[in-house]
C-alpha cells in the first residue's frame, strides 16, 4: 500500500504539551501546574441560559456566520471594551473556539510561500497552522530584556519582501507578557510602512492586570488590515463550549467565512445562545475571576523569587515564566526531572518556540491551595538541585 | 493596500444552497422545501444528558480525541449496526460534525497535484475541501438511469497515475441514492487495483429504507485505506450540537487528529456528553424518525409521480431528486421562478454539481402537512408551465 499521507502535514510535530500531559494523567498523585485552562466552571447564569436553549429545543444549525444576536453583542462588546466598530452583518463571524479562525484566517489569506512572522515563545498553534495553509513561518524571538514584548526593531529586521502577515499574541500565552498603547504603536508603524496585515490573536484580552488592553486594530489605518480573534474560553471560563469569533475587513471575513461555511458549517448552537448571555450580563463574573487570578498571580511570583527563582513579572493570562538556566538544566529535562522527583508537572519553556529553552511555563488557573502544595514541591526540587 | 486574499481561497465558490436561502429568509409566506437537516428537536433523553452536563459543571476541554466513553461507544456501535472493529484508542476521534472530519481527512492526506474522485451530485464541501487541500477535484457523473449510484465502470474511466482518493457519498445527499453491497464489491475491486484510498461519507448511514446501510469498509482489505465518516446530525437530529466522528487506520488518523488538535482542539464538551447519552439509548429514536421520514417519502413520491413529475425512488436520506427537464428551464430558473410565483424555495441540482443540471432537491424532512402545503403550490406551478 502507498503512503496515505500528505507530506506537508506528516513533518508537523505534535503539540509539546498533550505529549508531556499523557504521562500526567497516566501518574498517580501527581500535581500539574500545566494546564491552559481556567480552573473555574462557567458561571451558572451562562449555563442556565445553555440549558434553557436545549429546553426549548434548539437544536438546530445556526446560519454561517453564527446568531444575528450574538454577533451583535459581540459588536457592542468591542465597542465597549477596546473602541472597535464593526458591522455584525459582514465584519463579524462566530468559530469554533479561538483556535479555528487562526486556522481560518490563515487559509483565507496565504498563498504558498507568503511569509508570516510569528513571535515566540507563544501558542502552540500558529506554526503548524501557517504550514497547513502553505506559508512560511518566520520566527522572531521575544526576549525576557524586552518583557516579553515584540519590539518595533526586531521586528523590522524580519520583514521581507515576501512578508504577508504577523501574527501578534498578546497577552501571551506562556509569558503572560502584554504590549502597551506605546508598544504596540511602533508596531503598526511597521506594518502599515510595509503593507502587511495582522492577526492579533486576543483571546486573553480580558485578563490583564493594573491596565486595560488595547487591541492593534484601534490605530489609524490598522483596522483594515487586521483580523482580531476572540471567544469566550478564557475570559467566561467556557473553553469546553468552543466558541470564538473573529472581527475584520469584509474583503477577509467573506472568505473565511466560506472557509468555515464548508469545513465546519456552524458553531455549536447551545455555546452561541450561552454566549449572548455572557456579553450580555457576564462583565461581574469576569471581574471576579480577574481579581482571584490577580491575587494568585501575585502570591505565585512572590513565593517564586523568595525561592530565589528569576522570573519577570506578567501583567496577563494566567500564566508565569520563570527562567531556569541556572540549574544546568534543558527546559525539558527540568520538567521530566521535576516530575519524575517531585510528581509535579510544568510545561517546559520549549513547547512554545525553541527560543523558550531555559524557561517553563507555570499556570496559575488553580486555587492558592494547589499552587502552594506545588510550590512545595518546586522548592524541595530545586533545593536539591542547586 | 495590497490583496489580502488566498488567491486559491478567492476562486472558491460559495455554497448554492445557501445563496437560495437568504433570498427565502427575506420572503414572507414563503415555504422552504430546501433545508439539509432534521425537522425533529433533538429527543429529550438526549438533550437531557447535555443539561445535566451542564449543571454538573463539565465545561471545560475533553482530551483532543474526544471523551473516552464515547470513543468507545462509537466503537461498538460501529460494530453493532455495520460489523466494523475500530481501536477506541487511535481509530476513532470526535470531530465537529461530519464537516471537519472530511476536511481533515483531505488535509491529512493530500499533496498539492493527488486527485480526488468526486461523485457528483453529492455535498456541496467535498470539491471546494479537496481545492483548500491543494487537490484536484475530478469529477465523475452519477446518473439517473443508474440510479445514481457509482459504477465500477465509470469509476475505472477517471482513474489516473494522480489519483489518490475516492470520496464515496451514500446515502447520497441530494439524490437519496444508495450502494448495495454487490454494488460495492465493485467499487472496492476499483480501490485495491488502482491503491486508491477512500473517504466514505456516510452521516446518512441511519437513514436507510428497506434495506440496512453497508460500509464499504467492511470489505476485505477495504478497513486500512479507508476513511469513514459519520456524526449525529442526521441520525438523532442534533445538527446544531455540530459532532460528528471519523473511523480509520490510525496511521492517517494520527494526523488528522494533529490537524484537529492544533485547528480545532476538541469537539464541544457538552455534545460529546449528549452524544454518549444517543449511542446508548437512541436505538428506540432513531428507528421512530426513520419511520416517519419513510412515510414522507412515499406520500411525496407519489405525489410528484401523480402530478406527472418523473422522479428517481431514492431509499436513503430525506431527500427527493425529481427531473424537470421537460419544463424547458434550467434547475435555476425553475428554483427561481418557483420561488418567485408560487413562494416555494427548493434547491436547483447544479447546487451539487454541474451535472445536476435538470434536477431539483426536494427535501422530506418537514411534516406531511407542510409537503401537503408545499406540493400544492408545486402543482400549480407545474400545470401552469407545462
Amino acid at each position: 500500500m502507498r503512503n496515505p499521507l500528505s507530506e506537508k502535514v506528516a513533518c508537523i510535530k505534535p503539540s509539546g504539551i498533550r505529549k508531556f500531559f499523557d504521562i500526567v494523567s497516566e501518574m498517580k498523585d501527581a500535581i500539574s501546574l500545566g494546564v491552559g485552562e481556567p480552573d473555574f466552571d462557567t458561571p451558572w447564569h451562562i449555563r442556565e441560559e445553555g440549558i434553557y436553549s436545549l429546553e426549548r429545543g434548539r437544536t438546530y444549525y445556526t446560519s454561517n456566520a453564527g446568531l444575528k444576536e450574538l454577533k451583535e453583542e459581540i459588536a457592542k462588546y468591542q465597542k465597549r471594551r477596546f473602541g472597535l466598530e464593526y458591522n455584525p452583518s459582514g465584519e463579524i463571524y462566530v468559530t469554533v473556539g479561538g483556535s479555528e479562525a487562526i486556522d481560518g484566517a490563515l487559509r483565507a489569506m496565504l498563498d504558498e510561500g507568503d511569509e508570516v512572522i510569528i513571535p515566540q515563545p507563544s501558542y502552540v498553534s500558529y506554526e503548524p497552522c501557517v504550514v497547513l495553509a502553505d506559508g512560511v513561518p518566520v520566527i522572531t524571538e521575544l526576549k525576557e530584556e524586552d518583557e516579553f514584548k515584540l519590539k518595533k526593531e526586531n521586528l523590522e529586521k524580519v520583514v521581507t519582501d515576501k512578508t504577508k502577515i504577523l501574527i501578534l499574541p498578546f497577552p501571551n500565552n506562556p509569558t503572560g507578557a502584554i504590549m502597551t498603547e506605546e508598544d504596540l504603536k511602533g508596531i503598526a508603524e511597521v506594518v502599515l510602512k510595509h503593507d502587511l496585515f495582522v492577526i492579533s490573536d486576543e483571546i486573553y484580552s480580558e485578563l490583564t492586570y493594573g491596565s486595560r488592553h488595547v487591541s492593534i486594530a484601534s490605530f489609524p489605518g490598522m483596522k483594515e488590515r487586521t483580523i482580531v480573534i476572540n471567544g469566550f474560553s478564557k475570559s467566561y471560563a467556557m473553553t469546553g463550549w468552543r466558541l470564538g469569533y473573529a472581527c475584520g475587513p469584509k474583503v477577509i471575513l467573506d472568505q473565511m467565512l466560506k472557509i468555515h461555511q464548508f469545513a465546519i458549517m456552524c458553531a455549536p448552537t447551545t455555546s452561541q445562545y450561552a454566549a449572548v448571555e455572557a456579553l450580555r450580563n457576564g462583565d461581574e463574573g469576569v471581574g471576579h475571576m480577574r481579581d482571584e487570578y490577580d491575587r494568585r498571580r501575585k502570591f505565585l511570583i512572590k513565593a517564586l523569587h523568595d525561592m530565589g527563582i528569576k522570573c519577570f513579572e506578567p501583567f496577563g493570562a494566567f500564566y508565569v515564566f520563570p527562567c531556569i538556566k541556572e540549574y544546568g538544566m534543558t527546559s525539558d529535562g527540568f520538567a521530566e526531572m521535576l516530575l519524575a522527583e517531585e510528581k509535579l508537572a510544568v510545561v517546559p519553556g520549549t513547547a512554545f518556540g525553541a527560543c523558550g529553552e531555559g524557561f517553563l511555563r507555570i499556570s496559575y488557573a488553580y486555587s492558592i491551595e494547589d499552587l502552594k502544595a506545588a510550590l512545595e514541591r518546586l522548592e524541595r526540587f530545586i533545593n536539591r538541585h542547586k
